[in-house]
């Protein structure tokens, strides 16, 4: 195919097609001193008038890159080529290359924001504040324990210690049984959902995400080639029977489901609608990707069981992680998943990244064995509580009528719906200006008009000067 | 396209049809009640005899899956389906999905050799010996220095305080000029290899790397859908005239180099050759890649100078990593590179896995500045040197006339050539039988009869018990 200048493009034709001469000289196509086709000539095979290449020329001449005699026509120069210029890869060209895709802009905006505003209040990092990560119990068992492993490339499904100090763990908390070879260690919910995304699914394959959802807000779905449908969450979480119709229509390949105080909206997916997931996904032979960072933040009662305890038919890839409940700097997360599936996932991400760190993996495994880990989970949980009811009183104070909302069980996140149409950019435009971060609930997928506050991450004597800030923001945008 | 049994597969066609028939059965092509295809219009369809298909509708009647009426045909039983049979999903099948290649073969083989029995002596893994990594110095520092920092999602790029640590290291080092934004922290080399793979090419982009190398080890570059071209190495590295040549028969879009003791070759690149290469990538304007892991091992002489020291124009993405010069269980690497690109690869890898623990590399910013530092390196190439020499003096006495190597200044590895024409699984599997794994040159792309030992990994009181293992191996095959 020939290269033609584009007509809808910012730069002028003459300009387009001085560039693309310089760029086929300099890539040898047209050597020093070769002679380049007539004016008249390139004018028909690019499609524009002659005068235009005759700019063209001109430009490539003022340049020194061609020189011109009357009657001899256009020639690349040889003293400007042989001297050989100098050329810096043009690194704006690497930087769109690749399949995969950037984040999306606001979750960029509010990392730039962030960064470059340190004072902002942050009710959108989905994180636990400072003092609410276990940072002494860490410092102490790093100081109590001197570190003796062996400081080598770690076995790819993990450190062993770490994955067996999990199969107690897993079996006390989650009352999910399982085996350290069915464990692989990850770096963080995050990197199971990657390899998961890259390495058993194919490019144009069929998978059903939430709606919402934080897997909504994941370019990587995209970047996998894969193709994505929504399962509307309502208050008792997704709809089975849902993941039938998808099955039938597209061939679904497997179900991402969040069941524990979804993160955005706070829901837990009801006991009744678990049996008929498991059920369905039995059924259908089809796998089903249980994400559960929430589940052991959950306020006043016990914990929702998951539904890798119920699984007695073996569809549910479990997927754990250190990021919510302890602190999201250790980067330690898990999966539980067939052999099979651990062994093809761990040899991958050998190849990505030769695997975790020993020492987080070594300090992670001390927590959950140590007497702080009780203690600490408690604590979380009863400031977790606290602080959501510091964003709902602050929430009901500011804005009584213009946001609702439920309050969740558990979870880092407060999911609102604004009774008013704003646009999502302008919102968080002003918010900003106003000193507070919140997600654009379009991020997950949602339609105009809702929002998600992480209360976690502020400091708890931040949330209502936040919230304030917010609602400052709303009233400008409306009045 | 319509599927076929396969006639050189291991089931009998008629199983094969049963279980394809049963799968589409399972996935609501013939639901329950419907009518099958007649037996001679299958035997028809799918080119086999009717007694096949017979066969294959009785195996499924067995199962209860289909019901038989003479003069009927063959119904999907109403019974069986309707009481829905639990069905696993097909995880073999997830496991072969994904555009992400296994590891090869060869090096799959030896990490299940060194799980299964942990007393071989490795001569294949590329890293250092627990005596030779600063266990102690990092236990001492993890005690000495009390954990403070915050333990959220880190900084995009890595930990502020390391990047700032490495700008003072890379200048002493390394004589590189650089500052902390224009450097990302990474599990690795092998993590800025994939982000590079990954993010700044696209599939069917052309790109050269060394014959042999590491590089070619890594099925990596075919996942991204790279197409590979080889440098071939001489004594002196890579020829840089041979760029030119790929560049311009095949458009090479980047340039992967070991330029200092390369794995596995352990080749300096001659300072007339770096002068080239980065003339022609600035003539060009074509990105070099400088993997640099190995330099700070150089044996008496000083360091070899990075490209990247020299690289005037901005050629060169330079990475660098802890793992062979401290410890690889500290998945400590860095690249350093143009603003955008550590920027676009930061955002890239966020979704990937979130970043890094900030334990390690909080670790290893105060490691590299502390008063440790120097005596380990110091102690580190004096160690690794005696192990080279151990390694040659087996050699020189088990195999005389056999084998030819030459001694390298620096690294980890020794890169012989046989003698003799041996083929390559036979020997590796002789070795694992003789109690030593070594890697079969073929695995870094080199033709048949060479091999790579590592002397760094095994304890030096080892190294003449593998050797001589291995020289066994070699002449019962030769016998
Ligand atoms: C539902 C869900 N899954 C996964 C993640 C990734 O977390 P991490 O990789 O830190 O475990 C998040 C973080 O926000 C999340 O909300
Ligand atoms: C040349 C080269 N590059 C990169 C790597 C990857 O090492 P790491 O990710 O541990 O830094 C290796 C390891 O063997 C290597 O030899």
């Amino acid at each position: 195919m020939m290269w033609k200048p584009d007509r809808q493009g910012k730069k002028p034709l003459y300009e387009q097609i001085a560039d693309h001469l310089e760029q086929q000289i300099s890539y040898g196509e047209f050597p020093p001193g070769s002679l380049l086709p007539s004016e008249r000539k390139l004018a028909e095979q690019l499609g524009v008038n002659r005068s235009t290449v005759i700019l063209a020329f001109a430009e490539l001449r003022s340049m020194g890159i061609v020189e011109s005699r009357t009657g001899s026509g256009t020639r690349v120069s040889r003293t400007k080529w042989e001297a050989m210029p100098k050329h810096t890869p043009n690194w704006s060209r690497y930087c769109e290359g690749g399949s995969f895709l950037p984040n999306l802009p606001f979750l960029r905006k509010i990392r730039e924001a962030l960064a470059q505003q340190p004072s902002l209040i942050d009710m959108a990092s989905g994180e636990l504040s400072p003092d609410l990560a276990p940072t002494d119990e860490i410092a102490a068992l790093m100081s109590e324990h001197r570190y003796t492993s062996y400081l080598g490339y770690d076995n790819p499904q993990g450190y062993v210690p770490l994955r067996e100090a999990l199969v107690g763990y897993l079996d006390a908390y989650r009352k999910i049984q399982t085996t350290g070879s069915s464990i692989l260690i990850t770096s963080g919910s995050q990197q199971s959902l990657y390899l998961i995304t890259q390495c058993l699914l194919s490019p144009g394959d069929a998978v059903a995400i939430e709606d919402p959802s934080y897997c909504y807000s994941l370019p990587m779905f995209q970047s996998a080639g894969l193709r994505l449908f929504r399962l509307p969450v309502d208050q008792d979480g997704v709809r089975p029977e849902d993941i039938r119709i998808l099955y039938k229509k597209h061939r679904i390949k497997m179900v991402f489901v969040n069941p524990n105080f979804q993160n955005p909206t706070g829901t837990v997916l009801s006991m009744e609608r678990r049996r008929q997931l498991l059920h369905i996904a039995s059924e259908l032979g089809l796998p089903i990707v249980e994400d559960d960072p929430f589940s052991l933040t959950a306020y006043g009662e016990e914990a929702p069981v998951p539904l890798k305890s119920m699984d007695t038919n073996g569809s549910v890839l479990y997927i754990g992680s250190f990021s919510k409940i302890a602190a999201s700097g250790l980067r330690i997360g898990w999966m539980v998943a067939p052999h099979s599936i651990v062994e093809r996932l761990a040899d991958a991400r050998q190849q990505m990244d030769f695997g975790l760190s020993v020492i987080p993996q070594q300090v992670a495994a001390q927590f959950i064995q140590s007497s702080y880990f009780q203690p600490h989970l408690e604590r979380l949980q009863l400031q977790l509580q606290f602080k959501r009811d510091l964003a709902i009183a602050s929430l009901r104070k500011e804005l009584p009528d213009s946001i609702s909302f439920t309050a969740p069980q558990g979870g880092l996140h407060l999911w609102c719906q604004l009774r008013h149409d704003v646009p999502d950019g302008k919102l968080l435009e002003e918010a900003v200006r106003k000193g507070v971060v919140f997600v654009p609930g379009s991020v997950y997928g949602s339609d105009a008009g809702f929002v998600r506050f992480t209360y976690a991450r502020a400091k708890a004597e931040d949330i209502e000067t936040g919230i304030s800030g917010f609602a400052q923001a709303l009233r400008e945008l409306l009045s």
